[in-house]
């Protein structure tokens, strides 16, 4: 499987059609984050599919980076649940919901759909706004939707490794 | 490309064999890891390729769960690259570093090698072993090899998703 390709090849969608994103491919972008690995398998995400005209409304308040998408997946993890590391205290679940996402943003991409990551948002108003419990914490929006190509796709550049890499 | 099928497939591998993991591999790890997108593309990711006997060794200090593997990779973030949520204050760099280790891991599956993805050490201990400086910060370690297939693979359940999804 070519999957450096797919890397390579994916891309911040910013832009999409008025093509509505099918059910059945929402589940595989489901059936992609239920499959992710996480710590002690605790599986604490927590995904809200905002699709309705009232859920999509409210978005509005949280961010102006929905893009008129149309679905937007909200990636928490629940406290009450995920693994807590014994040495720093450090709750993990942000971890595990970064691999949800990671899963799921892979899948909408093989699937010929656009996504594009959105961590610009006050966690605060995204909980007020769609009153999850305390034990709730948002982490991530994937704007989800059929890809408008023009304008064309911008690849963001990468560093080259021995920028970032180290052999010890 | 059946990515759902990758995700499936892989599983936590705790055991390896004495095979080596060609440089060519490692190499290829390293680029599906540069391929990740990071927020504002900033990449804070900061990866060490833990490879020699003698750093090999040194692993011994950190985790009892380096599984003998033939390379292990230590990917961090540096803090003073990493984007910060302006309303929470919440350094994002955890959230990259998980994005890369993801993106890596998936390769490693695709490759044929194994890993698991170890979260259980003291990030102290970590920078004390490896002499890291201050702004970078441990997330994840990645020990890879080829997987020894004697015991046979056991796969974590996972939850269905009315348990961890919600339409709004």
């Amino acid at each position: 499987m070519d999957l450096i390709n797919l890397f390579k090849e994916r891309y911040s969608v910013r832009k999409f059609t008025a093509q509505k994103v099918e059910d059945e491919k929402i589940d595989l972008i489901l059936q992609a984050g239920r499959l992710a690995p996480t710590a002690v398998n605790n599986q604490p995400q927590r995904i809200f599919v905002i699709k309705s005209d009232e859920a999509v409304a409210k978005l509005k308040n949280v961010t102006p980076y929905h893009f008129n998408a149309s679905v937007v997946f909200l990636i928490c993890y629940d406290t009450e649940k995920s693994w807590k590391n014994p040495f720093s205290g450090r709750d993990m679940g942000i971890v595990d919901a970064s691999i949800v996402t990671t899963h799921m943003m892979l899948e909408v991409a093989n699937l010929g759909l656009g996504a594009t990551w959105v961590g610009y948002f006050d966690p605060k108003v995204v909980s007020e706004t769609f009153e999850l419990p305390e034990n709730i914490v948002p982490v991530a929006l994937l704007p989800v939707g059929y890809p408008d190509l023009a304008p064309s796709p911008r690849h963001a550049e990468r560093l080259e490794l021995k920028e970032t890499v180290k052999y010890l």
